[in-house]
C-alpha cells in the first residue's frame, strides 16, 4: 500500500531535489523559528530538517492516507493490532498505552477500561510494596531484552532522583560474569530480587534466577523473603509460594513496550519512590493523548517525528539515524530505542496481505550523549561518506543543582553551545580551498528541547518515541508489535545447549549430522581450552 | 587509487554474484574449520563471510597492490604518516605501536627507539606513582573522546582483575549532572583526579578540572595533593605546581590511539596494579607484531579483518558493522571502536592526492553485548531491510570463578550457545511457508574466539582492531590519523559560549547577523525556562 500512495509518488518526485541546506542565507533564524512544535513542555525544532512546505504538504497527505489516527484509535482502544493477515500471527491487542491512562474517560473502550483497571491494582500494590520494603537498599532486576533495557535507561535518566542509599542493578545477561559482579557490590541480606518473565519460561531468566537463590541460601536467607515476581497470570512462574509479592502483566504489552508496566514500576518505584513513577506515567499519558486527538498533524509531536524519520528513511533513502541526547544522564537512552524501533519496525511482511514488501522499513538506530559523540565517531558523521539523520535531546537545566559559572558561562550553557553548534555545522558545512577541512554539510537533524530532565519529561519522552513507531508501522503497513526474527536463534541455541549437556557427560561431541556447522564451533572453542596463549605467537 | 587496483576491477566482478550462505550444505563443518587463522591466543573464524577463495586470493592482491606492509613499517618505524599531500595538514608520526614495544629490536628505527625509551620513563613513573598512592580509594578521570574512552571501556572489560574497594569514574563530559553523579559516590579525601589532555587547551577539560578543584577546597583540601595530569610537555598544563605528578604523552599519541599511553595506563594501574597493564601491553605489542611480520596475509588477523571489512564494505556495499562480544564486561567495548574506526577512517580525501575520493569509506559502527541484543535489535538484523555485517567476540572461560551448573550446563555454555546460534541463523536463516516466519539469512558475520578474557587478550584484541584502522587506511589511501571533522563544530560551539557569556551580563541576546541561527536556537530554548510544563499540553 505504501508504494502506491498518491503522497508516496509525490514525495519521490520531490526527493530528487530537495532543499540544500548549505545554500547561503537558507538557514535562517526564521526557519528556525517557524519550524516548531510544542506540546508537553517539549519543543520539536525541525528547520535542519531538509524539507521545505511542499514536502510537508506531502507527508501530511501521505499519514491520511495511511489514515493514522484511525489506526491509533484503534491501538489505544485496544483493538487487536498485533496480527498479519494470512499468516499465523500472535493476534493479540496493544495495551501499553491503556495501562498508564490518567482516568477512566467517557470515549475509552471497554478493553481500555478493563486493562486500565486492572493497571490500577498492580499500582497499588506497587505504592503499597515500596512503602513496606524501606528497609532493602538493593533492587537487582534479572530481565533480559524488552524486560530490562528501557527500565534500566529510565533509571539512569533520572539518576538526580534516586532515593540516596539505595542501589539499582540489572542481572540482564545469562554471562556469569554479569551476577558475579553485582553480587561484589550488594549486601543480600539488604537485597530485593525482582525477577521479570512475561511467559515465566525463558532458558536465560530461569538459569540467573537460579544463581541467585542459590547464593542466597548459602548465606541463609530464605530466597521468599527477597524475591518479587513481574510475569503472567497463571504463568509457570506465578507461585505464591516462591515469592513475597507477585506483580501481573499481560500479553498486551509487548517487551519493548513494557516500560510502563511493572516492568519499569517496580525497578523504578524502589529507586526514586512511587511518586516519581506516577508523575513519569502522567507525562506518558499526556504524550498519548496528544498523539491521538490533535489532529493538526504540524502539531503532532510523534506524528511529525514519524514523517521526518520516513521522509529520511523512503525518500532521502537514509538507512541510518543517530540518537544524541545532551545530557549524560541519557546515555542509555539511544540503546533502548534501538531496541523499541529496530525490533518495531525491523519487518519485511505487509499486515494486509501476509505478503513480502518491497521497500526499505528501520533504519539502524545508533547514538550515546553529547559531547561525548562529538569527540569520536562524529568526524564519519562530518566528513564521512555515509549521510547520517540525527536526533537531538537538550534541557534548559541540569538535574542537579551544581552547576556552577566557570570562564564566565555556567558548564550546562557550554554544553548547550555544543548541542546547537552541531546541529548548524552539520546543515550548514563549510566550503574550504583546503579539501582536508572541507564539510559538505545538508547532514538533516531535529531538536527536541525541555526545561529539565524531570520524571514528567521523561515519560513524556518515552510516549513520544513509542508512539513514533506505532505512526511509522501504520504508514508502513507492518506489524510493529511482534517480534518472529528472534525465534530462529533461540531454537538453535537451545540445540546447541542439549549438545553441551550430553558433552558434559560424555566428554564427547555429538555426531549429529544436522548439527555439524553447531559442532564444529563447539570443537573450536574447546581446542583453545588447553592452549598457552603465546604457543601460537611466533613472533612474539 | 583504491579504484585503479586491478584487484579492485576483479572484485567489483566477483561482487555481482557472491556466495550464497543460505544454499543447502554450504555452511559446513569443513567450511568453519577451514576458514580460521590463529594468533596470540585468538582464533579468528570467518567461514560465515560471503567470500570463497578467488575473493580471497583478490582480497590478498588488493593488500599486495596497496603495498600494507610497506605502509605498515613505516607506520611502526614512525615515519610521519599523519599527513595529506596538497593540504595543510597535521603532519606527525604515529607512534602508539612504539610506545607498548615490550624491548628494543635491532630493525627498530631510530625515531621508534626514541618513543620506546621516553615511555619507559613515563611507564617507571607510572609503577612508583601506583606503589605510592596506596591509601587512594577513587580516581576521577577528566577526559573526553580519545581522552577516555578507551580507558573506560578496558577498565570495564577488566572487571574481573580490579583491586577490591577502588573505583574508577570518567568525568568525561562538561554536562554539570555528570559530576554531580560521580561526587555522590566518592569520598573526596581518598580521591586522585587524572586531568588528561594533551593540548591543555580544551574548553571542557578546563572547565570540569575547575568545577572539581572547588569542590576539594571547599573541603579543605588541596588540589595538589590529589590531581595529576596528563599533557604534553610544555603545554600550559604542564605546571608542576599544580600537580602532584606529570605524565607525559607526544603529538604522535592521536586521542584514539591513546589508550597504550599513560591515558590508559594511570586509571587501568590504578584500577587493576602495574602488573596487569604490563600484560596489557604485551599482549597489545605482541598483536603489532604479528601485524607487520606475518606476511601470509591468510594468517594475519588484522589485516583479514580489514580485507574482511572491505569486502562487505565496498564490494558488497553495506554501509553498517555491528560488534556484538559475548561478554557483559565488554559491553562498552563496541563504543570505543565506533570511536576507533569511525575517525579514524571517516573520510573523504585522498592521502596522495589530497582530493576527493569516490568510494565509501568507514561504515557506520554499532553494537552491544550478547545475548542483549539479540533480545532487541536482532529482530531487524533478521528479518529487517538493512543487511547487517557482525563481528562476534566470545570466551571459552568467565572472568570470574562462580559459574554454576544450572539445568545440566554452565551459565558460560548457555551463552556460547546464543553466539553460535547467531552466527549460523544469520548465515542460513530458514524458509518457511510463513513470510513472517521467513528469514533471508545470508547475513555475513565473523567470530573471533579466545580462552579467557585477561589483560593480555585485552590487549591483544585492541591492537587487533586498531591495526585494522591502519590496514584499511592504507587500502582505501587515507590519513587515518587526523580529525578535522571535529574541528568545524567547536569554532561554532566557542561563538555560543560567548554569546551565552554577554547574555549572561547583559540579559539581553546579541544582534551579530552572522549569529542569527545560532540566536534562535538560543531564544527557543530560553522560551522554555519559564514555561510550566502542563501549560501547553490542552488534552492533558
Amino acid at each position: 500500500m505504501f508504494r502506491e500512495y498518491k503522497s508516496f509518488i509525490k514525495l519521490q518526485e520531490l526527493a530528487k531535489n530537495p532543499v540544500d541546506l548549505t545554500k547561503e542565507g537558507f538557514l535562517s533564524s526564521e526557519r528556525i523559528h517557524e519550524m516548531k512544535l510544542e506540546i508537553c513542555g517539549w519543543k520539536m525544532l525541525y528547520g535542519t530538517e531538509r524539507i521545505d512546505n511542499e514536502v510537508l504538504e506531502n507527508l501530511i497527505k501521505l499519514s491520511e492516507e495511511a489514515r493514522v489516527f484511525l489506526k491509533m484509535k484503534d491501538m489505544q482502544d485496544m483493538k487487536v493490532m498485533n496480527f498479519v493477515s494470512n499468516c499465523k500471527s500472535e493476534e493479540r491487542m496493544v495495551g501499553h498505552t491503556a495501562i498508564r491512562a490518567q482516568s477512566i474517560s467517557s470515549n475509552m473502550s471497554k478493553e481500555a477500561k478493563e486493562a486500565y483497571e486492572e493497571s490500577q491494582v498492580e499500582l497499588k500494590k506497587l505504592e503499597e510494596f515500596v512503602s513496606k520494603t524501606s528497609e532493602f537498599k538493593h533492587m537487582v532486576v534479572c530481565g533480559i531484552g524488552g524486560s530490562y533495557l528501557g527500565a534500566l535507561a529510565i533509571s539512569k535518566a533520572l539518576k538526580g532522583l534516586h532515593k540516596t542509599n539505595r542501589t539499582l542493578h540489572f542481572a540482564s545477561n545469562v554471562d556469569p560474569d554479569k551476577i558475579a559482579t553485582i553480587l561484589e557490590e550488594i549486601d543480600l541480606s539488604k537485597t530485593i530480587v525482582a525477577v521479570i518473565s512475561k511467559s515465566g519460561g525463558t532458558m536465560e531468566i530461569k538459569a540467573q534466577e537460579q544463581m541467585l537463590k542459590n547464593r542466597f541460601l548459602e548465606k541463609g536467607l530464605n530466597p521468599k523473603d527477597h524475591f518479587v515476581m513481574v510475569t503472567g497470570k497463571g504463568s509457570p512462574m506465578d507461585n505464591p509460594l516462591l515469592y513475597r509479592e507477585i506483580f501481573y502483566m499481560w500479553d498486551f504489552i509487548g517487551g519493548r513496550y513494557s516500560v510502563s508496566s511493572m516492568v519499569g514500576g517496580v525497578p523504578i518505584a524502589f529507586i526514586c519512590g512511587f511518586d516519581v513513577w506516577s508523575e513519569f506515567l502522567k507525562g506518558a499519558s499526556d504524550m498519548d493523548t496528544h498523539a491521538l486527538h490533535e489532529k493538526d498533524v504540524k502539531k503532532n509531536m510523534p506524528l511529525m517525528g514519524a514523517l521526518l524519520g520516513i521522509w529520511n528513511r523512503n525518500f532521502l533513502n537514509l538507512n541510518t539515524l543517530c540518537i544524541v541526547p545532551y545530557s549524560s544522564s541519557l546515555d542509555l537512552w539511544a540503546g533502548h530505542i534501538q531496541q523499541l524501533y529496530m525490533e518495531s519496525n525491523g519487518k519485511r511482511v505487509s499486515q494486509d496481505s501476509g505478503k513480502f514488501i518491497d521497500f526499505s522499513t528501520c533504519p539502524i538506530i545508533f547514538g550515546t550523549c553529547g559531547t561525548e559523540g562529538q569527540h569520536s565517531y562524529f568526524q564519519a558523521i562530518h566528513q564521512g561518506t555515509v549521510t547520517v539523520p540525527l536526533e537531538y535531546i537538550g534541557f534548559f537545566n541540569p538535574q542537579h543543582n551544581t552547576d556552577q559559572e566557570i570562564e564566565g558561562t555556567l558548564n550546562q550553557e557550554k554544553l548547550l553551545s555544543n548541542l546547537f553548534a552541531q546541529a548548524i555545522s552539520l546543515a550548514r558545512g563549510q566550503s574550504s580551498e583546503n579539501p582536508n577541512q572541507y564539510f559538505p554539510g545538508n547532514r538533516p537533524s531535529r531538536m527536541l528541547l525541555t526545561n529539565t530532565l524531570s520524571a514528567y519529561a521523561m515519560g513524556s519522552l518515552l510516549s513520544y518515541y513509542e508512539n513514533i513507531a506505532a505512526f511509522q508501522g501504520f504508514i508502513w503497513g507492518i506489524n510493529s508489535f511482534d517480534q518472529e526474527g528472534v525465534q530462529l536463534g533461540k531454537l538453535i541455541a537451545n540445540k546447541i545447549v542439549e549438545e553441551y549437556k550430553s558433552h558434559r557427560i560424555t566428554k564427547k561431541f555429538g555426531a549429529d549430522k544436522s548439527l555439524d556447522v553447531e559442532i564444529a564451533f563447539m570443537k573450536e572453542l574447546e581446542d583453545l581450552s588447553t592452549k598457552d596463549r603465546h604457543e601460537n605467537s611466533k613472533f612474539a
